[in-house]
Formats: C-alpha cells, sequence, structure tokens
C-alpha cells in the first residue's frame, strides 16, 4: 500500500450523513516523498553527488518538479544547464522518491547559499524586506511590459483549471496550476498536494520545453498567493498570477516591486486586483467598462 | 508597510465584477518571515545561539508557535525544557521576527538530526514508510484508548472553528486550528496564513500551558490534512483529527500506524472516516445509528 507511484490510491471509508453511516470506496490524493539530489563534475574531475532538499509531493511530473525547483532556486537558469535528469537508482524499490539532477560543467551554484535559504545567517533579524531583497539578489528583475488581458477572460481561467485537473475530481484533495496565454487558452496545467509542487510542475514542464522566461503567459494557482508562489513567477518572468484564493502581504509586496499583475479572489465571475492593473485592457467589442 | 505586527493590513484594490471595476479598500493578511533560534549553555558554561529555521508566518502567538514547532520536532517534551522565549534583541525594528528559545541545561538535542529533516542522508531513498518510521524514531508510540466521540458532535466542529477565527472574515485568507473537548467544546483556536503553523501555535499553546500530552482532546484544521499536520497531533497524543478537506495517503497511513482517528471532509452535515472508527460511539440519547 505505501509507496505508490500514481496521483491517486483506492481506500475504504465509511461516511456519516444525516444519522447514517455507511461504508464505501474513496480515493485518496499520494503524498510521498521526493528527495531532490545535485550531482556534477568537481575542477578535479570528480564526481559530486549532494542532497539538496525533500519534499512532500504527489508522484508524476517529478523531472519537471525538480527542475521548476531548480529554476525557481536558480540553481539553473537555462535548459542546457541540465544535463539530465534521472531516478535514483536503489537497490530497492524506494528509487523513484528520488531524483538527481546532473549540472552541466561549469555551471557556478553555491550549495551553502541555497542551504542558508532554510537557515539564517548570523546577523539579527529577518524581515519582509529582507525576503523582498533576497528575490532581487538572485538576479531577478522588473517584469516591465507584458501583455494586456481582457479583464472579461480571467474570471473564466479558474473553472478551465479545474475542468483540466484530471484527479482532483477524484480525491477533491489536489492543488492545480497552469499557464495560459493572454486570450485564456490553456498550455500546460499540473496538479499536486502542495500548491508550491503544482507550481514548480507547471513551469519546469515550460522550462525544460525552453519556454521560460514566460513573458506573455499568467499563471493561474487553485489557492491562495503567498510569498513563495509570487517568488516562483518572478524568477519565470512570468507577469501575470491569478489566485483563485487570496492574496498575502508579502505577496503583494512582491508583485508590486517587480511590477507583476498580482489578482485575488477569482471566482464567481469576479476579481480583485491587487497589483499591475495596467495590464488589463478591455477589448474594443468586449462588454467591460 | 512591511514589516507590520498584526495579523491584518489594509490595502487598496480593484475589484472587477459583471463588467464593472471599483476601486475600495481591502484587508490582507500578513505574511511574514520568522526565524527561530535555539540557546543554550555548552558544557564549557558558554552561551550558544544556532539559528534552527525560518518559517513564513502570520504575526501573532509567535512564542506559542516556536515552543509547537519546539515540540513537534522533540527538541523539548517537558515546559520545563524551555526557560525562556524572547524576541531577539536587534539594532533595528526587525527584531520581532526572530525568536530565540533557551532551553534548559542538560536537554539533549541533536541539531544535526534536526537539519537533516530537510537534507536527507547519504542512502539511496527516502519514501512513505521511511516517513513513518521517523516519526517512530522521535519517540512515538500508539495512541491506545483516548476518548469516545458522539458521531453528532463532529460536523458541527469546522462551523465553530470558524466562528471563532477572528481575522478570517476580514481577509478571506486564514488557516485556522482549534482544541476541542469530546463534547465539541472549544478550547483554543489559532490562525495563520500557513496550516502547519495554525496547528504549531494551537499545540504549542498546550504545551505552554502543560497541556499536552492532550489524550483527551480533538484536533480540528481548518484545510486538508497532510502528513506533516498529522505528524504534529501524534506528537501531541491527540487521539482525534478533524479535517475539513481531505487527507492524502501518507496522512492515512500515519494515523492508522499510531492509531490515531483521521476524519476528513467534515462539511456540509457529514463526514469521512478513514482511521480509527472505534472512538466514534453514538450516545443513548442521540439521534445517530
Amino acid at each position: 500500500m505505501i509507496g505508490s507511484r500514481g496521483p491517486t490510491r483506492e481506500t475504504r471509508v465509511t461516511r456519516f450523513r444525516g444519522g447514517d453511516r455507511n461504508r464505501r470506496r474513496d480515493t485518496l490524493v499520494v503524498e510521498e516523498p521526493l528527495e531532490i539530489r545535485l550531482a556534477w563534475v568537481d575542477d578535479a574531475g570528480a564526481r559530486q553527488v549532494e542532497p539538496l532538499a525533500i519534499t512532500m509531493r504527489t508522484p508524476g511530473d517529478d523531472f519537471e518538479l525538480v527542475a521548476g525547483f531548480l529554476h525557481g532556486e536558480r540553481v539553473v537558469s537555462a535548459a542546457d544547464d541540465l544535463v539530465e535528469l534521472t531516478y535514483c537508482r536503489g537497490a530497492r524499490t524506494q528509487e523513484y522518491n528520488t531524483v538527481e539532477a546532473r549540472l552541466r560543467a561549469g555551471v557556478p551554484f553555491d550549495l551553502e547559499r541555497m542551504r542558508r535559504n532554510f537557515y539564517a545567517t548570523s546577523s539579527c533579524g529577518v524581515c519582509g524586506k529582507a525576503s523582498l531583497d533576497a528575490v532581487h539578489q538572485l538576479g531577478c528583475r522588473v517584469l516591465g511590459g507584458g501583455p494586456t488581458v481582457d479583464p472579461d477572460v480571467l474570471p473564466e481561467l479558474p473553472e478551465r483549471l479545474r475542468s483540466l485537473q484530471e484527479a482532483f475530481d477524484r480525491t477533491g484533495g489536489l492543488h492545480a496550476a497552469g499557464l495560459f496565454d493572454p486570450s485564456g487558452m490553456a498550455e500546460a496545467v499540473r496538479e499536486d498536494v502542495g500548491r508550491h509542487n503544482a507550481v514548480d510542475k507547471v513551469l519546469g514542464a515550460a522550462f525544460l520545453a525552453r519556454d521560460l522566461p514566460a513573458p506573455g503567459r499568467i499563471l493561474v494557482v487553485s489557492g491562495r498567493a503567498s510569498f513563495e508562489l509570487v517568488q516562483k513567477a518572478v524568477m519565470a518572468r512570468v507577469p501575470m498570477l491569478v489566485a483563485v484564493g487570496a492574496p498575502s502581504t508579502l505577496a503583494v509586496d512582491l508583485a508590486r516591486r517587480f511590477g507583476q499583475t498580482l489578482i485575488g479572489f477569482a471566482r464567481d465571475g469576479g476579481f480583485n486586483v491587487y497589483t499591475g492593473e495596467e495590464r488589463l485592457v478591455s477589448s474594443p467589442g468586449g462588454g467591460s467598462g
């Protein structure tokens, strides 16, 4: 039962409702750890492997997840920086939970910096502003320009995202992230038990297809817009982020600083614009005023 | 604007709906980093301080958050293990984002083990079973016994949790976690932008009040039940976890292994029981069959 490779697993459940209880089948979303390892050849020609992070994810699209994660952390910035993505070959059956990312020789990276993202330096104080500065230090610049989008298009996007989720209807428990073009056409949709993983998967797919940066795209997410999700979108140079749920303060601050259009509460036929409203332009024949 | 100490912040937003757009005030949930540091006196009598983790959280109940985090990670197991919780005294205004937890002399802890929770060992392979074993290795044992609960009580709990959320109605963006007694009375409710933080806060409050382990309590969470949330509840020896959303496979596996009652989709007058159904017993005068 443990170690499923698919995104869902069947189980038995007792359902209580209105004083009745009955036994029935139910479908669970799979959650399993994924270990991400970096492999590279050092200056002396020796092969090195180091574990980088573990994330709890829904199996599927694992290479895209790893590519998106590494791009979001600026370990890689071009598809050629990744020579190979492979599952770790172990003696046992657990190999599908470890992905090794082999870097092109000469790709600079700072393992300690990446680990410092989780553990602070010795100075007294982290703060929201330091978090924004850290994104700037990763090489991000303001997202100037970008497409204009008809506001009538936006309320439909979450419903389209939902309709393209394969596993959600069976489990009720999966987040989704999708890339859309400015006319509202879906280009890619990925699912995961974790919001950040769904975003890594869909941006990783674009990265591996050499479609990043994506200055002409809209990223739609099924949940809330946190700092972390805005950061990933900014790193991919996606100029517009649409969330079904609420944004946080730091998400709004980060979007504003990098010129991203941030939209929240996209549901029930409406939405709120928090930053970057200049990209919303009604088409001449549209009904929006 | 950046660095708010409260749980919410006002902003201006443009609301689009039905072809109209209008400018209005909106309330955002605050998201700010919190750095957790450990302080202790070493064998030579010297004071040591080490950063342990950074979490993105909603300010408020920070000491409870840190206490719950440290208890969940088994850094501390009794309230006396924590001598003091203080904000870091810095030269600037950022001090409310760093909490220092001073450990009682002689409290054993393994900084490297805690960091290994995030970075894997050199063996090839992590897996769901290894994740379950890790919880066992932290000292967790099966939750035998515990209270019985009338199933009629359970569907009301999420609504009670929601009614006790102070900031949700203003922001629409906060998760909540609450501890309830077997009759359905709320004992404590905490909110946060992150699900795991809300759980750390409410369990940390119980820990600081010397109410952990909590073998007679029900933990109710506003979102989904992931592995991480079940782990925190198991560490606190809470025998019943009720989630408004869906559980994951690993959440169900962990609850089953440690004898916890796991309930999902607690909404619209019903719920699903995934494990530990023996704790649901209708009261003689109740209407549940």
